[in-house]
């Protein structure tokens, strides 16, 4: 279980960096940087030191975290930084963090001077099981999420989970969206287990089957013609809730509580259009709202929502189009739904909510 | 004569873009935009339309003409209209322009939504004989240029001679600047052929030698790896030329003519470094004085000169790279100069522009 060979790299597994280690000693690269956030830098970048024996080889770019800190600006600054750190093609950029931290510097480095080698080592729980495998990199533009990316390949990928030992358990359950949409889209009996086990306790062998997962789709449909989409059930819905939240809220919803409302009412589509059943939609929705603080999705903000769906990556032709359960374990994509039935999903997630689970 | 299959996609010459209307007519996309800049809007566009039978399907995105402007701010604005317009995944971008059009317009459309599809038709000899081939889109940040790029193939290049009538003899020059570099590098007697010809009237016949010598170079080595940096032969001091006159000369030099300017240095620096014979240097010096206009490049720019080469992407361990001349029809790469001899290459070009030619 310690690697996956994935499409052109390697995402290695739990070993402490030791293979990172001689790349770093091939002499293959002029330069070093370590791009961070000001949360991994503190937290995560001693842990990263100490398993590469005290490394300090490297020069450190820093971003403000957070995912209104991933747009254009940040990413200008980190080309300039590049420039005048003299970093030429043959540096090497290793991306330590969240999401945040890999997608913008995954397009900071396959853009900068027309593509440098980088290495992602995420250090949440969702990048583990989410950004970690695909090489989608991206910012937002005018808070539209990913508007502008590259699908480019890290060189290695290295997963270890002693950097979830300093992570909040909110965080932690931003990720656990993800594994549980795996077991839905893609293996019954996975979700199954899931259901069973405990969000704060996560094993490594947990990640390796949501990697491996995500790992077997990407690998057949590497830029989302097809089958990729279905990685994106929850994803319509919920990354339109999380794009007003951001917008909206004090306290704005963290990635996975959005896309698990996103799963909620994306289920209740999958009813309407498919073959998912009421029973396996009752079950779902049941573990999603006793797992994960309930939320209001404002009235007010209906419109708004179906907006910003409709800027939405997988839509063609004007159209909103969704990825739906045809069962837990199987999902279809490129599916029409009416509009009116996307704000019945919306409504029927507000009514679960509110009443006590 | 009249298609080139490169790496991945189709360089068409001289067509009529009939090839095109099979693909606009497909069905294949949702929406077909067309980028172009102030001049080409004004007088290629209708040159395209009418080939196409007045085609007007498609919506206009225009940019301001000239290098300063392939810049982030005009980036932006170009994913923004695109969101605007309700771009999807599916729509095809049609860059109809020089260089300029093509390198951003290309790299707008390699990025937005992590990249639509696009079609260069490159309208000046420049970017026929040069940007045309290669896939690599970039933009300048800060005047440093193409610090920030991809290389993305675009579907389809279409070569179209008629372009060219429109095309002010400068612009002819600053084009054929590349053509005597496709000669120097690996074809002597093609640079012996275009000696004998005349600049004014460029056939399409010695546009598809250029291309052509361009195409086995890329395609041997696309990620300019190695032998690709040949097509850099010129350009190290070249573009330290442009970039200085750019930023300080009331009429700044063209590309080619900043190049021709670097070609001389360069030359002299192969004979320093490499196998270039004296009289090779005589013949290529002679040759590029009495077709270009001469320039003086003052002595208080050198310090800054050498900045800008330190910055030149081909460059390891921070330093200069250049691609010299074995011999006339030859090139080598990753050869390296002393900062004395670079100094004595632009005092050798200045002294042979000062006298009469």
């Amino acid at each position: 279980m310690n690697k996956l060979d994935s499409a052109g790299h390697t995402i290695h597994f739990e070993t402490q960096l030791n293979p990172l280690t001689e790349i770093l000693e091939s002499g293959k690269y002029s330069k070093i940087f370590v791009f961070a956030d000001g949360n991994t830098s503190q937290f995560c970048l001693p842990v990263f030191q100490e398993m590469l024996d005290d490394f300090t080889g490297f020069d450190l770019i820093e971003t403000d975290p957070g995912e209104e800190n991933k747009n254009i600006d940040f990413c200008i600054g980190i080309w300039k930084t590049l420039l005048d750190f003299g970093a030429d093609r043959k540096c090497l950029m290793i991306n330590l963090g969240g999401g945040v931290v890999t997608d913008l510097g995954g397009f900071v480095a396959s853009t900068y001077k027309r593509g440098i080698d980088f290495i992602n080592i995420p250090t949440t729980l969702l990048s583990q099981v989410d950004a970690s495998v695909g090489g989608k990199t991206g910012i937002d533009i005018d808070n539209v999420k990913n508007m502008v990316g590259t699908f480019t390949l890290p060189k290695s990928v290295f997963i270890e989970t002693k950097f979830l030992k300093t992570l909040p358990e909110r965080e932690m359950l931003s990720g656990f969206a993800e594994m549980i949409k795996h077991g839905l889209i893609a293996d019954k009996s996975y979700y199954e287990e899931l259901k069973k086990g405990n969000h704060k306790e996560i094993e490594a062998q947990a990640i390796y089957t949501s990697v491996n997962i995500k790992n077997d789709v990407v690998t057949e449909d590497p830029h989302e013609k097809g089958l990729r989409k279905i990685l994106n059930f929850g994803h319509t819905i919920g990354h339109a809730v999380e794009t007003y939240s951001l917008i909206n809220d004090k306290s704005p919803l963290t990635h996975g509580e959005a896309i698990a409302i996103g799963m909620v009412c994306e289920g209740f589509l999958s009813v309407s259009n498919n073959t998912l059943t009421g029973d396996e939609l009752e079950d779902i929705s049941n573990y999603i709202l006793e797992t994960y603080p309930s939320y209001q999705i404002k009235k007010e903000s209906f419109s708004q929502l179906l907006e910003f769906m409709q800027s939405d990556k997988k839509n063609e032709n004007g159209e909103i189009m969704f990825s739906l359960l045809n069962s837990i374990g199987s999902c279809a994509f490129n599916c029409r739904v009416a509009e009116g039935d996307i704000l019945a999903s919306l409504n029927y997630y507000n009514t679960l909510a509110k009443s006590p689970s």
